[in-house]
């Protein structure tokens, strides 16, 4: 194969080499390199296929790794990761101890900040520029490439208001595409959009108010507009501000055509866009659309219910209630603190509230769920997707802590269905009248166990454990869908008759009745958990042994004191031995303990 | 004495009898009635002062209950509380079984949202307008009064964008007076104050980009236009938004000319507003103090070190880095999750960043304390005051989580000094360059122990325990300040052979090489914390026995699972049995079973 031009980019310095009119030839390939890899690698492709001339520009004309470079989220930095030393790795990205699908300091020089989470740019590319001003150095630029969906966070409002009153060198890069993962909304994005057709010079500028100097809009896939516009950005000192003009997906066109689905479209044909064909029909629904649709269900029968998601209608699956119930279902955008509190608001005027928000982005509103929901005891039901190990997105998108974060909550119950039944027959009794308490439901990414999933909704009691399997020496706990590992090891153990089994459900409260029996009953107590250990479930029974002076061994498996990568679910739970295997080695040797 | 105006406002209903005129005469009585009773039961006085026409206008146009009326953060609401019912009982406002300092919905169905932190009125009003008009009802006002401090915060933005993409009857209410606790930062309120003097028609405004409309500005203390612009919004559907400039302390000349003081400004003769003199000089330091000042002592010689607090100079004592240091002390306003980032990104710049954030306020930066300062590692030093019970400010204020929330944290370090010579101690190692890891040191509100706290400075070894007495028996664990009321059990039961006592000083990592020797060599343990029981410090050394097979009594004292209301400090520590003498009765009861 011909050498193409991107072949000699290993780095901005060699990329700085190029003629500039050769450049759209190299955003060309680019282009293409991006698309035959997430092809058949899957992975984020339509926000970084829009950003491919910007990327090219801003390593063009700034000093990178010099100048220092934040991009928001990661979902776009693919070109980033190819340009900057990465390319020939770049197959592995997501995998098991390949490069991480997000920029990530210990990767390389040129991930200057680490992200995952929206709308943290602005202040990071703010801290590292007053560090260089208190270090003397007044040239240096320090940018941040944030989408118009993240800039909607209050965070990112936060920044902003304190850059604007420092002379910080900060270049503020609006990637407006006028999309997140889903189309963005709110007023803010209304405003930019009539900013994009020209009403600018009529219109107020929110930006100028905070005291940036305001660039642009530039159409974000003109090489030429771009170039010129950061030599002269370059130049200007203090905070500054460049409105881009992007596609999602630029350059394919069923990714410019559906930009929902191309977000992260699994595998496809890369010539065509097409995606792969696979049969879904007899595999388990996911957990997600379990809850959404049962939520319709539901909704259908009880119009005091309203759902909430902070920008992810498709991702956590509220989206069938906002198309069967638009005025009930509210995507508030990335604005977690909001959403909680909104929700609360609603709570108090009798509504049955589903915040629908996955374990790791809650805790975006940690104070909220404490401040405005529990210490208020209002019966909001917090529904978790997305809690344990995610699998690709890594460290920063695990749900490993909203146990540990949430048990120490007062008023607040925590339920962890062991399947898709439980989910929603938990969705139903939260809005039978009887949920008195905030109510967290913590259910994992993907897909369930249970094809025949739409039974007749049963109610199940609060704070109540259900026994899987009856045994004599040793109990095992678990919580949550964690626990289909557990039966899998009782299985291929041949059911041994002194392991007891028990699909806890309720982190809290705790079946203390259940507990005690237990407790009284077996010898050694093994908790099995998808969560932190520390703090997490296991450290719950723990608390309660002690308090009432049950004294017996208990083994807490669950994740470690460290964080996480990206991998398959099932290497990650084998790293923190979680898996069927590792519990059934640890559970082999209290076998033998016994004997 | 002569019956007052006042003494006949038993409820807003009382209030809308009265005529037009007399109302800037029942202000006057208002404005005395607080002063009066803060000047000798103390509590949060400038802020009441400053809304006093506000209230009235409020309730005087607006039907309330009906319409509903949420107070952000809630230290202007004493006017709101005596007009509604709780004259007679406002003199044990803050006090325990008194009434709350803080809007509380278990209080009076008037306080429509319970508050205390920041920027939630946005948020929780919009969730009410959202609830009225799904229930039909198309008439009723909701109101959030929120100030230019409080505005600032993201989350008051993410309320904003939101709102202004709805037909909400919500009415935002601006209460300008440029201030929270200390003068408000920023670009928006750099904006503010130019609309303020009247540049509104020249000049953009964010608010109408965000599609609501604007009215004002307004002079808040006039309660005749207050009362026509109030009329006229009422009769306005969807989002709008009135720009009311106050006084901060109006009436009070003192409270005036000394804003900052007289936020909370203890006791004071009522009559001209002068403090109450006291002899301060013999008491310890405030913890506050200790650490501003020896911040100070340490940013002299290392010019790495870097001060950050939201909007907390005085409350934290930043402020004296601030003066000594300006260019490296930030207070960026009410903004914890983007101080956390900024944090985070001067730290990747290699400098030592302080980040001073009352235990209760990092729950709101919660996601960026995991995801940009944990996952990355990065030595970011937290300084977390007001951990632990801080008395009367109550629910909304006690530092009960930080422990259980952070513990959790892979990478995260907390310390808990025992005085203020240890946090001193800490504060100086953390910059020794030695420091590899996030680290939290978490004290107490209010004054030390210690009058000679200003000692050379000492290193303090990472994870390292301390042995304060030598046991046979029972070993008490303590975490941090609450060490000193075992102390004093210790001293009062003579110090009995059997118990030792250990002060852990890190919850995080535990000293583990001690625990092992207590756990071999003690018969039972107990813990002492002054944060919750579920997932604290307890909980970790309950976790340390059972992973290395210690079996041995554990008893852990904390904080019950329920929300602690206010009162003094020592009645607190006493309704969660860990005061003196609970502690006391627990170590007796143990030493009786030994025997």
């Amino acid at each position: 194969m011909a050498k193409t031009i991107l072949d000699t980019v290993n780095s901005p310095a060699d990329l700085r080499k190029i003629a500039p009119e050769k450049l759209p030839q190299l955003a060309a390939e680019l282009r293409k390199f991006i698309i035959e890899i997430v092809a058949s690698k899957e992975g984020h492709l339509g926000a970084s296929l829009g950003v491919v001339e910007l990327t090219l520009a801003l390593h063009y004309v700034f000093d990178t790794p010099e100048d220092l470079l934040v991009w928001d989220v990661g979902h776009q930095a693919y070109g980033h990761k190819i340009i900057t030393g990465r390319r020939e790795n770049f197959h592995t990205n997501r995998q098991l101890n390949g490069i991480s699908g997000f920029p990530k300091r210990s990767e390389s020089e040129y991930d200057t900040f680490g992200v995952g989470h929206s709308s943290t740019s602005i202040s990071a590319a703010l801290g590292m520029a007053l560090a260089s001003g208190l270090k003397g150095d007044n040239e240096k630029q320090h940018i941040a490439v944030i989408g118009d969906a993240s800039i909607a966070s209050g965070m990112a409002f936060e920044g902003l208001n304190h850059a604007g009153v420092t002379n910080a060198n900060l270049l503020i890069v609006l990637n407006d595409n006028a999309i997140g993962i889903d189309p963005s909304v709110g007023a803010l994005k209304n405003y930019l959009t009539k900013a994009r057709v020209g009403y600018k010079p009529k219109q107020d500028n929110i930006v100028e108010a905070l005291n940036f100097k305001y660039f642009g809009p530039v159409d974000g896939h003109d090489l030429k507009s771009l170039l010129e516009t950061f030599e002269v950005l370059k130049k200007i000192k203090g905070p500054k501000f460049l409105h881009v003009i992007t596609t999602k997906g630029k350059g394919l066109k069923k990714a410019e055509e559906d930009q929902v689905k191309y977000h992260a479209p699994g595998k496809f044909f890369p010539e065509t866009g097409e995606l792969l064909p696979y049969d879904a029909s007899k595999l388990p629904l996911k957990f997600q659309d379990v809850f959404g649709l049962s939520l319709v269900e539901l909704a259908e029968k009880n119009e005091k219910i309203i759902g909430i998601t902070p920008a992810m209608p498709t991702g956590s699956s509220l989206k069938y209630m906002m198309q069967a119930f638009p005025n009930r279902a509210f995507d508030v955008g990335i604005a977690e603190q909001h959403a909680v509190t909104l929700a609360a608001g609603m709570a108090t005027q009798g509504f049955v509230v589903y915040c629908a928000i996955y374990s790791t982005f809650l805790q975006r509103a940690y104070d909220q769920v404490i401040h405005d929901v529990a210490i208020q005891d209002l019966p909001v039901v917090f529904c978790l997707d997305r809690a344990g190990l995610v699998g690709e997105d890594g460290a920063t998108h695990h749900g490993s802590f909203d146990i540990a974060y949430l048990r120490c909550i007062p008023n607040m119950m925590i339920f962890a269905p062991l399947d898709e039944v439980e989910l929603r027959n938990m969705l139903y009794t939260a809005q039978t009248g009887k949920l008195n308490h905030p109510l967290a439901i913590r259910y994992p990414r993907g897909r369930g166990f249970v094809e025949d999933w739409k039974l007749p909704f049963e109610e199940i009691g609060f704070g109540k454990a259900r026994k899987l399997k009856e045994g004599s020496a040793i109990a095992v706990l678990s919580f949550g869908s964690i626990g289909k590992n557990v039966e899998k090891v009782l299985h291929d153990l041949g059911e041994p008759e002194a392991i007891g089994h028990f699909d806890m459900r309720f982190v809290k409260p705790l079946d203390e009745g259940l507990l005690h029996e237990i407790m009284a009953g077996y010898k050694m107590l093994v908790t099995v958990e998808d969560g932190v250990i520390k703090g997490g479930a296991g450290s719950a029974v723990m608390e309660f042994a002690q308090q009432h002076d049950h004294q017996l061994p208990i083994t807490a498996l669950g994740l470690p004191d460290q964080f996480t990568d990206h991998g398959k679910v099932e290497e990650l739970q084998e790293k923190s031995k979680i898996d069927v295997e590792s519990i059934k080695a640890c559970l082999s040797g209290l076998l033998r303990k016994l004997k």
